[in-house]
């Protein structure tokens, strides 16, 4: 500074609101807990520019990949200081996601950016991560955790899953062989998943009274909170050794059944589905009456019960339904456009 | 609704915030975008649950994958109202962190967080995106697009990017081969590429006051803001061809040149830095002088001119000087741990 220069107050990114410290500090946790769920295929650490992967045993191989959010379930993670189930929520969405084309997860890249840089929220949020990882056999071999002060509100923040898997060419399953007359099977969600929550936020009002997430409404035996939060149910482990009956699945999430169901079906085919085959979960019950939402609308945001749909020749149901509480849900039926049928 | 229950106003998903109409709408915009960067391995659409890519033609092929973010740099965007930069910015830094592990890029997926959707600037940013991704050859298969109510700010999001590439085994870079001798070449960066910004709008005070953004600096020759949103270089065409001179790569994003070179030096070794060997851009000295800030903060926070430094024997850099406007910025020396030395 030389003599004319006035005195203007020295700044660090520190001062900014990065801490590179803590950042690295972030960093060695994140490395010694994504080293669990290391598999054969990795090849390097956590930290480098990359992550490194070997692909080995494959004929054809297609990789599968899928991205995905977890959307404001974070604002009731946050309410109740609870971030390991959104973890296992990101990782058990991503492996559902590729699961519908037939594919095996190999590895797995997370993204949490936060105002500031909280080490106990990102830990408890990579644990449960890589609990979930380390259940299907996925890898955690990179990812980035950013500081973004003035963009996230003070003590949120946001997550995204990055994921790849791996399905031989002539094992995809992507409903080509489906036809008119094929099943469609049912197996349960666990609770919301990670859809609609920002209808369930304004419903109960949770973001300006987060006390309402204590509440104990006698259906769901348990607080409001803790049922919101309930972890994104994987299906991998029930699914995988069944694919070869099954022609084609679809992952119920945002757009609920009549949004995903169509996504699986060739043109000229339509899902025909019976409302009374299985029990709809009384928190999708309470939450329609509290807001008094149109039956329609609750179909199109939310699961309804019905986590995974899956389509398969009626002479492989049998075998199909030795999934847990897995049920005929409907049917394939011939028409014009995708239109979902509810009957 | 029973006569007994109180009049409930009806709830909607649109009403609490998420507009599915909308969603799908940005869905075909992004899927009519996406097509044009689709290379030969691409096996789906977008739009359905996971991405397909078939890997053809490699002996042990190795996946190397990267996720990032731009950083408060999207705070730059949104203040000028430009998305199509940050998502150019969001591309090449993923081709250039797995280009350091010498792999080319084979696909993309993307992450758009908002309040509120708005159609002009996703698809604004997806302009960039798939400019950048078209130039390398990488395919856009997927993403998510995510309306959050409550967790973004008004007008701002939040952008990720994940990318996968492969390289042969063979042809890995590592940095293992380098030894003490060998020379460190400089290539230019563009700018602050996408790190620092937190701090530069907290020295130009750009979130209270915008108008700072169109102040022309004599040194700049151009508006501040313009000068901050110039995208982050792409090193993809220029190092590719010379892989097999080249030892190892480090990208200088976040932690600058002493907190990256070490990331590809083996133990024992440090970098060497001659400080005077290549004029440092007037925007870093700019930033130094308003902000008052000491050196050595501001090679740990900026790339100070170097985007990408490249390590190779001294018998191949006569090769490597071709690239435009490389310099010798430094060598390998034998030091315990893996400290930087500038000189």
């Amino acid at each position: 500074m030389n003599e004319n220069t006035p005195y203007r107050e020295q700044q660090t990114y520190l001062k900014a609101g990065v801490n590179i410290d803590a950042a690295d500090r972030v960093k060695r946790a994140v490395r010694d807990k994504a080293r669990i769920t290391f598999t054969d295929g990795v090849l390097s650490d956590i930290g480098f520019f990359g992550g490194l992967f070997e692909l080995k045993g494959y004929d054809k191989p297609v990789l599968v990949s899928s991205s995905d959010g977890v959307g404001t379930k974070i604002k009731i993670a946050c309410a109740l200081d609870k971030h390991n189930t959104v973890g296992i929520d990101l990782v058990n969405h991503c492996v559902n996601d590729i699961l519908t084309c037939g594919a095996s997860p190999l590895f797995f890249q997370d993204y949490i950016a936060m105002a500031k840089l909280n080490h106990e929220v990102i830990v408890n949020i990579i644990e449960g991560m890589t609990l979930a990882l380390k259940e299907t056999g996925c890898a955690l071999i990179g990812g980035e955790t950013a500081e973004m002060p003035g963009l996230y509100p003070k003590g949120e923040y946001d997550l995204v899953g990055f994921i790849v898997g791996v399905v031989e060419k002539k094992n995809i399953k992507n409903g080509s062989t489906i036809k008119a007359g094929d099943t469609i099977i049912g197996l349960p969600s666990s609770g919301l998943h990670t859809n609609g929550y920002s209808l369930v936020r304004k419903i109960f009002n949770t973001d300006k009274d987060p006390s309402m997430l204590s509440k104990i409404y006698p259906v769901l035996e348990r607080p409001l909170g803790e049922a919101l939060l309930e972890p994104h149910r994987c299906y991998h482990s029930v699914i995988k050794p069944l694919l070869s009956k099954i022609k084609g699945l679809a992952h119920i999430t945002g757009g609920g059944l009549p949004g995903n169901l169509p996504r699986t079906l060739p043109d000229g085919l339509a899902a025909k589905i019976n409302k009374g085959s299985w029990k709809i979960p009384p928190l999708f019950s309470l939450i329609q009456q509290q807001g008094n939402i149109e039956e329609e609308e609750m179909y199109r945001v939310f699961n309804m019960g019905v986590g995974m749909a899956i389509i398969c020749d009626p002479s492989d149901v049998k075998d199909l339904l030795v999934m847990p509480k897995a049920k005929i849900i409907g049917e394939v039926i011939k028409q014009k456009g995708k239109r979902l049928v509810v009957v």
